[in-house]
């Protein structure tokens, strides 16, 4: 494993569910004050501003836009449902735009009641749906495999060799990958899938937190980087000899860390993001 | 899929751990009187009680031992303890072979604090310790893949594909794979390993359950079969291609199962297993 220190903030971003109580004004304004340089942001914070004057916003701030965050959830029973995935998708391929975010972050979904081929099908299918409006509208769109955990409700592709199986279908610059260590890290072939991933160019994203041990809660436990036992190092390393320059996107969800003070939070975010 | 469909309960096993509060003699009288065939014996059953006797008992009781639950745990950063886990496995295989149990389940284990890939290094030098000792006994070794979420404290084998590797790579006649639905549903190679298993003649067991969703607890929420996503009768089908003709045993960690009144429960299990 050879992998360059982290010398400087450039290359760090935060999601702004990561400082959930923060609206997006005030995440603005205090990652800039703490030197962080991209900012990924959840949807939810854009509710009731106007879209093109946040994005403005931020990058008054010094602020790169990396991701809108999130579009998805293809799969239904319901092709009722199905049809409102695909304009939700649209929507938020519109809400990117007007933000100035490269790409949007899928979290491909999942029915329980049908099976996890068709499941996958359905995303296919869907994000082939979208995709000639996310050209139009010059974003990207990002699949991110999650962790096997989330594969009855968020997310049927659940491996690194599934989103690029998939991303290879499709084969278009326009839709690539978001490697998140939280749901990778487990993976025997992860080193092999992020190397074909970058080599085919569909590399997109690198999304960082850590595994808690114990684990409280399926969903709103996910560590500060260095508690918990992924070798983000490592999996950093394969990401850039992959031939990754973007981000390091810090992306914490934590019933925890959501209850400290947010500026204490965001100080250990930047201390801890030294030692990745 | 072709699947026979289930018209006895011939080949059903219950583990004492799905009805959490009964003694093993307790469980004895009421797994006969429900016409359950067979019985995987959790090690803390058999506290302060004559093994032999306990396994002549169930016997008498019509049931067959199918297995001893669990060994494992081979990894540990401290030496001291890896070998702590190998006295813990040989007392194991005596356990199994006083009971009159074939196989023992092994959890076998992952240590946080060191990598993945030198946790399996652990577990396959465990095994292969304890082989001989096991093989003295006539007690057969079943590695169970455990579901990713686990990779951190409970094992480093992860899907069936890792567990079919480590198998032919100790190349023993005594020791095999566990496959249980609920680590393994998610995985899009399953059926193949599942094939790969019984062409090695590596299949030793097959648990069943449910995956609900949603799921509220990372161990202890595990679904009756019918409760939650699984394509039970799927999995069962690839199972008994690839030559497994065993018992299908049900494993639930259920608090909220375990809070009914368990002969309720048994009850509902004997139901719903007809339609697995």
């Amino acid at each position: 494993m050879s992998v360059k220190p982290i010398k400087d903030l450039s290359k760090l971003c935060v999601h702004t569910i990561t400082t959930k109580s923060w609206s997006i004004e005030e995440a603005g304004e205090r990652y800039e004050a703490a030197g962080v340089k991209g900012i990924s942001v959840w949807r939810q914070y854009l509710e009731g501003r106007n879209i093109a004057q946040a994005g403005e916003r931020l990058s008054n701030h010094g602020l790169e836009v990396v991701s809108l965050v999130r579009g998805g959830f293809f799969p239904s029973v319901s092709s009722t449902e199905r049809k409102k995935a695909l304009d939700d998708n649209r929507k938020a391929i519109e809400e990117a735009a007007a933000l100035g975010a490269p790409m949007i972050v899928l979290v491909c979904g999942a029915d329980p009641g049908q099976s996890l081929a068709t499941s996958r099908a359905q995303i296919q299918a869907g994000i082939e749906e979208v995709l000639p409006f996310a050209m139009e509208h010059g974003v990207k769109l990002a699949i991110e495999p999650l962790h096997p955990m989330y594969a009855d409700t968020r997310s049927a592709v659940n491996t690194m060799e599934q989103a690029n199986d998939m991303a290879e279908a499709i084969a278009s610059e326009y839709v690539g990958i978001a490697a998140d260590v939280y749901h990778l890290w487990w993976d025997p072939h992860l080193e092999k899938e992020i190397e074909r991933c970058g080599k085919k160019g569909n590399l997109l994203a690198f999304h960082i937190c850590d595994w808690n041990s114990p684990t409280v809660d399926l969903l709103n436990d996910r560590g500060l980087m260095g508690e918990g036992c992924i070798n983000i190092k490592e999996i950093r390393s394969w990401v850039e000899e992959a031939g990754f320059s973007g981000f390091n996107e810090v992306e914490i969800f934590s019933d925890r860390l959501w209850a400290m003070d947010q500026q204490e939070f965001l100080d250990k975010i930047v201390k801890s993001y030294y030692d990745c």
